[in-house]
């Protein structure tokens, strides 16, 4: 009996029409990365295991795709472990490659791997799927594609300033409005430094974020919840008190953090990022946003976080600066700073928005009716003609009746169905039939292409 | 400590000169597909176990790279078979998906999943890695990437015709000299059949093949060897004695296949691809071929394989006409026929010739020599109204030592370096410099543009 096909849960096939769709996202993407020179790279879909696990913490480990080895695997096998049924630790005896799971370690190993090759200040973007065991929802693929691009092997703040400019100018030509949120967690480590609970940073900063969900008094009561000391908590209060513009919240902070070290440097890389961002007029709005917290473990400098306006959907972007990001790999001291773009997330915005200009479409522009065999080979070199003029043309293949032909140009959305009888052949003419407004007209070959082509 | 870093073997990493490289010959396959009215599909790189199997032959469901299910995936397992050491048996109880081992069986399914949303004809391009799990030689990886093109639901010559036009097409715009042969399955079939061993088709064809290199006494031998009786050998030598151009060849051959219907039908079939191709006048030189043996277990008529004339790599695209893509997933009479560019084949060719237009990159195009803080804000603003103006700029991040900037432009490939100090400040000029020549100027922004962007 033959199978009723389906594909694994969590993935998904693209259409034609989709497929149209995502590359006009991707093409746009690509074509800022490299307005400001940035490159291409790939890395393979496969890594080794030793390359991928413990750098996602234990619950990253699990959720990675691992690849069986070939052959008689079992033959590694531990027997007494198989007959135990300890899956966990079989795993790395049948199994030595998984499946990609972001494209930050691929990158990082990439960079220690090749950095006899590479010139460094290093600008690479990557742009490719990758895989994640996780429980599919609404939203959340098991394949999914990533846009990252990175600097690495310089720890200049313009680095910082060119990737706001990036996300201002990607979603300035995708028509979608965004602000973009700046952090920088050297301002986290000295808030939680001058309120003494420099190892509660996370903690802090997760109740700030509730600030304006659920007001200051719930917030104080959650930070005593937390163990935060009496003391602790009256000291946050000038910081949960801020407010005003970019420039009063800085200048506020740059007070109450004068004490700390490392609470001033952040101040003042937030300050040097707006200044510059500033001197630019970006028509995006750059918001201080002290609750951002992602990546706390990894980030060391700055922090994005990039919000849609219209659609509540979450952050569609973010990133931030790291200072050892190939150390994992054995190369220390490379500072870099890099975002990564939710392309699956951007799609779902510009879908529900409908964001596409009308020219997105990658469609034959015309399509000869068939009227038989010597027609049809008239129209083979008609084809070839219009063709040549970069016209998308086809001949439909089969001399089947006129209105499924036409009802073919339709449902591909082909603009221009050309007629071609016994009486246009003698003529040298084409019967040019525009589907959008039901006019009808003879032309040359030439005239075709102008009309078309418009 | 630190892991040396590595990539499985029979994978790549693709460098940003590469990308750059690669992406050239997959955007003008691509923009050839689309003036042809074929449209883009992409699948998941996972598909069922289930769709993959049973599909590429015993040796092929060894090949296939497998996905360990996740969580505890002994638990499914037989215990016995897990003791007895039965990889084989084994497999199917721990894993449920598998890498893409080809594009053909994913669009099968997705033809088959989809059809009552596409339309048909359908006309689709597909350019995806697949994996297989072969043993890795020099030209021969793991991941490695096809280019598909497909055009389903029609049984018209048509689309032969057209799939050539196509080669012809993206051969010529690649600068790659080829050959481009044509065989029918229909053809061999009746050659079995008129000799009277309708079931060794494929041993007739191996034979066939070697004529050139071994000489037809030798091919005589073997054809015994392999078991043909003596008056088969007999009534094949007209067919070897076969020589001519196309017209000669085919005439000849309809002679010899008269009393076999599907001989005949193939040697019409033949002629009629080639009547339509000879009036479009293509440079490129389509050769009857007979030898032409490949998928013999699936294709059904047409057989193309695509030779470079100028280096020995053997076929670098190839396809055919094929009568049930989509039966094994029960839909059935789906006649199609499609073809498989081989992309790394094409890259190897490409780099080995060194085929590239001088234009393919994608490097920056101007860097700002970065001179201290006041400076590098006042050139961000410059790099920004060039970037508008569609010039690929940078501005080299830190106030580095010249040498180390000049280099950084060297390495890079990027051709003007522009210098703003104190003195350009005031004026609102630019310095120039050309990388190549060595020429040095000053210029307003206007002007940059134009001499940047000529």
């Amino acid at each position: 009996m033959a199978q009723k096909p389906s594909i694994p849960k969590g993935t998904r096939d693209f259409s034609p029409a989709e497929m149209v769709r995502r590359n006009y996202i991707f093409d746009t993407i690509k074509d800022v990365f490299q307005l400001y020179g940035f490159m291409p790279i790939e890395t393979p879909a496969m890594e080794n295991l030793d390359t991928l696990l413990g750098k996602y913490g234990e619950e990253g480990d699990k959720l990675l795709f691992k690849i069986l080895n070939s052959g008689d695997f079992l033959a590694k096998a531990d027997k007494s472990l198989l007959a135990a049924g300890d899956s966990n630790r079989v795993t790395g005896q049948i199994s030595e490659k998984g499946l990609r799971y972001d494209l930050t370690v691929p990158f990082a190993r990439f960079v220690v791997q090749h950095q006899n090759e590479i010139t460094f200040p290093f600008k690479r973007f990557q742009i490719q799927p990758v895989w994640r065991a996780d429980r599919p929802q609404k939203g959340r693929y098991r394949e999914f594609f990533q846009c990252d691009v990175d600097v690495v092997g310089s720890d200049s703040l313009l680095n910082e300033v060119e990737l706001i400019q990036i996300v201002d100018e990607v979603f300035r030509r995708l028509n979608i409005r965004v602000v973009i949120k700046l952090n920088n967690r050297k301002v986290l480590a000295g808030i939680a430094e001058i309120i003494g609970e420099s190892d509660r940073m996370v903690d802090i900063t997760v109740a700030i974020d509730k600030l304006e969900k659920i007001g200051l008094e719930k917030v104080n009561a959650e930070l005593r919840e937390r163990g935060l000391s009496a003391e602790a908590i009256e000291k946050l209060q000038p910081i949960l008190a801020l407010s005003g513009n970019n420039a009063e919240k800085l200048s506020a902070l740059a007070g109450i953090l004068a004490s700390s070290e490392v609470g001033s440097k952040g101040v003042e890389e937030l300050n040097k990022v707006l200044d510059l961002v500033n001197g630019l007029d970006l028509p995006t709005d750059v918001e201080v946003d002290l609750t951002l917290a992602r990546g706390l473990n990894y980030y060391t400098g700055a922090i994005f976080e990039v919000k849609a306006l219209d659609v509540e959907i979450g952050s569609i972007t973010g990133g931030g600066r790291y200072d050892d990001l190939t150390g994992i790999f054995g190369m220390k001291g490379v500072s870099g700073v890099g975002i990564s773009f939710g392309a699956d997330r951007i799609f779902d915005v510009m879908n529900q928005m409908d964001l596409y200009p009308d020219d997105v479409t990658a469609a034959t522009q015309l399509l000869f009716v068939n009227f038989g065999e010597k027609e049809a080979a008239h129209c083979l070199r008609l084809a070839a003609g219009l063709r040549q003029k970069g016209i998308r043309t086809e001949i439909y293949p089969d001399a089947a009746k006129m209105k499924k032909q036409m009802s073919y140009a339709d449902k591909k959305g082909i603009r221009f169905v050309a007629m071609v009888g016994e009486d246009e052949m003698t003529k040298g003419l084409i019967t040019l039939k525009n589907m959008q407004t039901g006019e009808q007209s003879a032309f040359g070959l030439d005239e075709v292409a102008d009309v078309v082509g418009r």
